[in-house]
């Protein structure tokens, strides 16, 4: 029997394979990874359930990291899988999960998907040509790292796109229900373009002060992306000061900081100019 | 009405999502982009009209190129879609043809799907972690351009991944059938792992019998991966020595030169060593 890794693509319940939505008919046991949370717009356990005609069982990321054996149990005797936004290996690796059923002998099988990592390529840039991934974090009054400015930097010295992956606060506690011991969780947060460029622009000040260069100023052009894939995706080509004002919409969003353009990238990237 | 660019994903008919295949069905014209031609494999037009039961008209790149206007013909009147091998943006760009359709301001739909350039997290390799994707061209004994190198090394230098892109070769006419203009083409061809291994120890002998340094040698550790998504998909994890006498079976092949590894990254590796 075989435990199957099944990308859920994009965000929409048809976004699955056909060769997935077979899978997931025919399995003993279906597990769902609650974690990216943008499950709650409409890739949710219930939308699942009645779109594949049977139980889903929600996992948050925390049963999948810890209590892998419980999704992989049985895996050896009936057929079981674990359906994951995007691809299996796209931004978050499974690698933890896919090691344990090797570990038991359990037959693995992954059925890929697109994932934000190769759909970013709508807008026009190749993905030949991008770098380094870089994740943003959400920044608070106390923690304001930067260390991804060195990324960008290196991508955009050496002319390659930088894909900025945007922050997700999932499953955040008030210090109150935190101190009770609640288990009360925060509306899950998503950091958006205009925040992600914001804090850019913030290091580009920082640095400016201390007398550094930047790798970016505010004229910089970069491409905000919302919602990839969705039919209300929204792709803006603008500059960093425009983007930092930028409304973008619901989540998820990511943010591509341009290294060297070529001639037809640039002539696509114009088209999602926003009219200003 | 609306123009549709479905990804069909890594190789077999089912890979189309279910909302691709839904608009398949629905769509008054159905072209088949025949350029990369692992069509041969499954994904050909035959497979693809008994799936889908509908006709297929099958256009290769240089129709897509050249003739776009006869793919976009009538797609502001009826909906009219473009098939394409992975995902629409991956490693071949259909920006040409996106644009077009913009000028004559046929909306646009792209239907993602996994393409090479994120399904290879497959091995283990976190995708964050790659740099600038590079394609290996085939040599001939008067041409063996070296141009892919440098992008290596410098990727290397950085810690980061490399995927290399094997060359395909398709259309080719032999001298005389091109003298005599006959239309007749060779078979395809595809570089294997083992030959793009080959070559990568070349260009590192040629360095060093010059006196310079090689971004790797014999030793460095490499991951072939072929037919990735396929039942019978095979991925290795050797020495660039091992690997230059490998059989990886049947096509298409890619190529990782690792840079530096993660300890989490490094037991999934290990999970595909080669026996030997």
């Amino acid at each position: 029997m075989v435990f199957y890794l099944i990308g859920l693509g994009l965000g929409d319940v048809e976004d699955i394979t056909v060769k997935g939505l077979n899978i997931v008919k025919n399995c003993a046991r279906v597990h769902l990874e609650a974690y990216t949370s943008i499950l709650c717009y409409g890739l949710d356990k219930t939308n699942l359930e009645k779109f594949y005609g049977r139980e889903v069982i929600e996992a948050d990321r925390t049963i999948v990291e810890q209590e892998s054996d419980a999704i992989l149990k049985g895996a050896d005797e009936e057929d079981v899988a674990l359906l994951v936004v995007g691809d299996p290996f796209g931004a978050t690796t499974h690698a933890d999960l896919v090691l344990r059923a090797k570990q038991q002998n359990i037959p693995i099988r992954i059925i890929h998907n697109a994932s934000i990592m190769n759909a970013v390529g709508c807008c026009g840039l190749q993905l030949y040509n991008f770098g380094e991934t870089v994740s943003i974090v959400m920044w608070t009054d106390e923690w304001q790292p930067e260390s991804y400015y060195d990324k960008i930097a290196l991508n955009r010295q050496r002319g390659m796109h930088t894909l900025c992956l945007l922050d997700i606060k999932t499953k955040e506690q008030t210090v109150e229900n935190m101190m009770r011991g609640r288990k009360i969780f925060e509306p899950a947060r998503y950091q958006k373009c205009s925040e992600a460029a914001s804090q850019l622009l913030t290091i580009c000040e920082r640095r400016k002060a201390k007398g550094e260069e930047c790798a970016y100023d505010e004229n910089t052009m970069v491409v905000g992306l919302a919602r990839v894939g969705w039919d209300n995706q929204k792709i803006v080509y603008c500059s960093l000061k425009e983007m930092s004002e930028m409304e973008m919409g619901e989540p998820l969003h990511s943010l591509i900081i341009p290294g060297e353009t070529h001639p037809l990238e640039v002539d696509m990237l114009e088209t999602f100019r926003a009219s200003s």
